[in-house]
């Protein structure tokens, strides 16, 4: 009895996995015999080399059809950042002397604003659209960006912090067609997707998008593998060179496991996507309606209605943010105040709270809880009856 | 009976481990809880995320004692040829505007050779050195194609193809020198030591090198994970930009498994090194001490001292080699003709062996061996066996 009383103490609440997701069952037994038993390197013409290139064939197949592109349009890369840098430098690099003009948002990952910055740096320019106070960007500001210098447009699918989606569809079809007007190749559509899958339908022709990152350590595959979505016709340079791998973008030993592993779980995770979406949405509406009970000024970060099933960011006045994380953290709770991957040189304050219009009392009074497959009413139950001692340990001085 | 006689019929002999070595099973055991027990985020500041941190810091102390490095100059990446672009392109990005000069060989990896061709077609400028008939780099040649605007020397410490022993210890003291007595940060000297570890001391002050490229997948450690040894007051520019990752200079979430494994791999190498080396060089010195009972004319690639004890590649005047591995194949052999990595557009003809006195006839007629810790003296009996007849039935007509 007392053992008992103490594992299920033991237990922990795990709610941050927007920061990464642990490998689903049956994606580590897809990976398993390619550490040991199958282990040849695809590029080899022998036996072991063939299997290994129709394993790569069937991964870059599986991973076609969830997007519904062609398999000769998919980049398999060593995480999302990867993936990101390959879609913005490798823009960039194809397009260098012409001083090229790039449109993101401010509320990008990290992994997208540092390549930004790096273009600017040599050369390029930059315009970093705001958003609303919902936290989302509005196609009219990126229509009206645009320049004849602008190459590349890229707006994230789903904000990895406040979990609003982004209306992709509408600034792909408006591209398509300013690009249909001006007769021209320019600009190409990137969305970072490393949240989406999961919970929406990353359809490529949907969403009319050129260039879209995932990643496997978000959708419960493996840690080290990503993948960029090109769209047939796209020219990117390459950002890792080498023995030319991946049709010459994405050179070095192909990571058999995790690539076979990304497939699958990209498989997965367009099959689980409605129920999963169905049952989370419930308890995200359930957190919502019952927070104000326990702390009547606590507010939602960014908008209700456009925002995954999974993402929970309130903000709490006067909260010190990581302190409270560390609070949650000692009752056995894994949450987060902004995202675990931040710009070089950032404090721990989110600069996407900060984008709000909330975003001065906010960026570091936040919290983020991002629930997966194993989050349960009771958890957040707990977490909802930690709140108020949390608030109030944690608030600042 | 007959089951048996099919089983050790069926069962193949992998000589191709300077391509990719098999997982080690210790390594797979030291990696299997990072899937999904511990699965944390080590940018999380909560318990999961400080459980990956510690593990991501003793696999940093584990792979920096092997090296005799500290652990603040490791930096893990995604491959051996990422950690060669990054060693390469984050030294001329960060000297970009001064129209830098680069050393190498022409016997390198197309991870370094192809990160030239982006260094020359970008301003900058190398100098490829040849090597003399034995595939060995004089370090006098070095000498004399130093220039004041010389930032790196790249000199790998084991041929992939050829498994040559470059003279990296003698280079590193000259660059030292030469340092010394100009007063100058420059150049730094980098090495690929991909295929050195097994068999090699990697010890970085021994070998006074100042970048270093290692590789798991070579090793018997994880495909996917390079690491790059960066000596304390290097500046490099990163190649992937994003959350800041391993100081700045490989941003996206540490694919931990990987990184587990990279360090227990090495660990793996060193402690095995010794034993192994012993038994593998009887095993070469046989293969070469037969080899012209069965193939008068064949010819052994490369210097026979100066060379890593795994590594087996001749040349069988007239023969293709391409075929002739086809031919090895269907015989339960896996070996190759070249490297599995090749520049892009090249043919199968190798570039490495071109560049030795025999090349021209040799390039397109040779094989690589590359022995592994599960090779046997029967399975090069077996081989040579063989070799009579897959040389007259791969003879170019």
């Amino acid at each position: 009895m007392q053992k008992m009383k103490k594992m299920r103490e033991k237990r922990r609440i795990y709610l941050d996995h927007a920061s990464t997701t642990p490998l689903s069952a049956r994606v580590r037994r897809v990976m398993a015999p390619f550490f040991d038993l199958s282990y040849g390197n695809p590029s080899a013409i022998y036996k072991e080399g063939v299997v290994a290139k129709e394993a790569l064939r069937e991964a870059r197949k599986t991973a076609a059809s969830v997007l519904g592109a062609r398999s000769d349009e998919i980049i398999f890369t060593g995480s999302g950042t990867e993936a990101d840098n390959l879609a913005l430098l490798g823009t960039f690099e194809a397009a260098r002397k012409k001083t090229p003009h790039f449109i993101t948002t401010v509320i990008e990952h990290p992994a997208v604003l540092e390549a930004c910055r790096y273009i600017e740096q040599s050369g390029g320019s930059v315009t970093y659209l705001p958003v609303d106070q919902k936290g989302i960007v509005r196609p009219e500001n990126v229509r009206r960006a645009l320049t004849p210098k602008t190459v590349l447009v890229s707006v994230m699918y789903v904000n990895n912090e406040i979990g609003t989606i982004q209306p992709i569809k509408e600034i792909g079809r408006m591209l398509r067609s300013y690009r249909d007007k001006e007769k021209s190749r320019f600009p190409y559509f990137h969305t970072d997707a490393s949240q989406a899958p999961n919970y929406l339908p990353v359809n490529v022709e949907r969403l009319s998008v050129d260039l879209m990152t995932l990643d496997g350590s978000k959708i419960y595959g493996p840690k080290g593998v990503g993948m960029l979505y090109k769209r047939r016709g796209i020219t990117l340079e390459p950002v890792i060179r080498g023995g030319g791998q991946e049709g010459g973008l994405r050179s070095g030993t192909e990571n058999m496991a995790a690539i076979v592993g990304m497939g699958a779980a990209l498989e997965e995770a367009a099959a689980t996507r409605e129920k999963e979406s169905k049952r989370l949405k419930k308890l995200q509406e359930y957190f919502f309606s019952r927070l104000n009970e326990v702390l009547p000024k606590a507010i939602v970060n960014g908008s209700r209605s456009e925002r995954v099933p999974n993402n929970i960011n309130i903000c709490i006045e006067g909260l010190d943010g990581e302190y409270a994380v560390l609070l949650l953290d000692a009752r056995g709770v894994a949450c987060s105040t902004s995202s675990s991957c931040r710009t070089l040189g950032e404090n721990s304050s989110s600069y996407v709270i900060n984008s709000l219009g909330n975003g001065r009392r906010c960026a570091g009074s936040s919290l983020r809880f991002t629930m997966g497959r194993g989050t349960t009413r009771r958890e957040l139950d707990t977490v909802l009856g930690l709140l108020g001692e949390v608030a109030s340990l944690g608030a600042r001085r």
